[in-house]
């Protein structure tokens, strides 16, 4: 037969228990969906609470494929600015007081990689509760922090069921697995099973199972211990690359999880850079494409979760020259 | 990293061979879309091809996932009647010649079971050569027509790269698996990716590696042909059980592949004796849901795929008390 279309119920108390454990997330597994990755958490919370003409807020710079979910439902997205006390809450509610939800990356912004504080949490779970707007948590990275213990999720503060929890294992293990996970009031979910038997009916369980025992057994929580080591050691690496290699040309920002931005001058088209790179071998995004609107300084995002050192070395020598040929 | 996001590749490989010798489908590897099964195929269709206002042809009766998915785009479903030839094309383009796309499962119409002539076939191909409508083909459950050797795929018979082919795995291998493909004209296929992108993004790797293997290694041909087999006994008991249980107060349709129906007599409300045969731990499906008018004539939707000797004699014999009761 089909799986239940929340997901296998093992995998799901596996991933409610770490949850309550290691995130200080509230829920019990029946509030807990299985998805493919935070893409569909994404989408299926795009179409499970809003209507065409809702407006919603996102991060500026923020997640290209939020941006893309939630425009399959409502066109009216209001970017709000990030400082380095994560979303500018006040900003957010003068812009747009009336908005339906606002989708927020609070243990490390993507892709600022700053931390929401305490203070702006509180601001924002207030707002949700006044104006009855849902907060949409994609808890981005939050493992892979090497500088701090992660705070605590926004679910977990928030005591009037307004935030929907998003987080995915493409990250904490590996893109190709695809599962995802959402964690949604108790009183939504039957609005969300509707929305995914629209979509793809249930996710495949043999995988569930698998990953319902990784989980149980241990073996999640020690390879997150070993990868956060290997991930600083790739983070330093890459930085005093960098730093040889192209010097005060560009700043580096964000340096956590597994990714960090070189900053390009002002002025600099960083598509352009992008695209240079690119033909050069070496993968990035262009930090402007995080942007609803056109930003002041470009930047490239560049990942180092899944690059040697051998790899690191090579490919800032080849980055450097196209960043030169840019300048 | 993730994977394709159209798919692994030897899977598409293995998918492509596979229709092309056994449905006479016309594709190349670069046109198969691997999706979460066909319900995701369904969707992603829906996305790809309609905007909000086009009018959609459904088969009446019809599949209730088409509707659903169709629903989430547009709400101009045009029900077009289904005889003993398939979907009536002369009566959709009287009813709604300018649709947009027509929906359909000629191999093994769902629920009724009957398979498109060849007729009916090439004038819906002709139709929508003329309209630049698009045919979207659910070639549901070709593999376990055991009345006859199943008719070649609408697709095949198509030169102007009007049809969208769906498939899944769901009912050849097992339903929890969620592998289903898409085989989409070559312009189209960008468009399905960017619709896919923002969904979910890909699909899991490892199963679909399994899978290549297993389809390439010959098992997929021997496990259709070993279920064939199994299936049309499961049928033939099926029947039996019926024909002893209920004699003439029910009769028999949509004899092949994984289900058939008892129509109730006429003016019983099919939706009650399912509601009573699930007290009494009978899993089946009401006709009137396959329908978007109401129906004449109410029926029961028996699967027997997934059960033995045994249950079947004890589960109609407890499905009769409920009829009883009913009529």
């Amino acid at each position: 037969m089909y799986g239940d279309r929340m997901g296998f119920w093992p995998c799901r108390e596996a991933i409610a228990e770490y949850l309550t454990a290691v995130r200080g997330v509230r829920c019990e597994a029946a509030q807990v969906i299985i998805v493919n990755g935070a893409q569909q958490g994404l989408e299926l919370s795009a179409r499970a609470l809003l209507d065409p003409g809702d407006h919603v807020w996102i991060e500026e710079p923020g997640y290209p494929g939020a941006v893309q979910a939630f425009r399959g439902v409502t066109d009216n997205l209001m970017p709000v600015p990030i400082d380095d006390n994560g979303l500018d809450v006040k900003e957010g509610i003068r812009r747009c007081p009336e908005a339906r939800a606002a989708f927020i990356t609070p243990s490390h912004q993507f892709p600022m990689g700053m931390t929401m504080t305490t203070g702006r949490r509180m601001m924002l779970v207030d707002w949700a509760f006044r104006n009855n707007a849902w907060i949409v948590e994609d808890d981005y990275d939050s493992e892979y922090d090497f500088r701090r213990r992660p705070i605590a999720a926004v679910q977990g503060l928030d005591t009037n069921a307004r935030v929907i929890y998003i987080g995915t294992f493409s990250k904490v293990l590996f893109p190709s697995l695809r599962i995802g996970y959402l964690v949604v009031p108790s009183d939504l979910t039957s609005a969300f099973c509707r929305v995914r038997q629209a979509s793809d009916v249930s996710h495949s369980t043999l995988e569930q199972a698998v990953l319902a025992e990784f989980i149980r057994e241990g073996h999640l929580a020690g390879h997150i211990r070993r990868m956060r080591m290997l991930y600083m050691e790739r983070n330093h690496m890459l930085v005093a690359a960098i730093e040889e290699q192209l010097g005060a040309s560009v700043k580096i920002v964000a340096q956590a999880g597994m990714h960090l931005i070189c900053l390009l001058p002002a002025g600099i088209d960083d598509t352009i850079v992008w695209q240079e790179a690119v033909k050069a071998g070496i993968a990035s995004w262009p930090l402007s494409i995080c942007y609803q609107r056109k930003p002041d300084q470009g930047g490239l995002i560049l990942g180092y979760g899944g690059v040697d050192r051998k790899q690191i070395k090579e490919g800032v020598k080849k980055l450097a020259a196209v960043v030169r040929e840019c300048l």
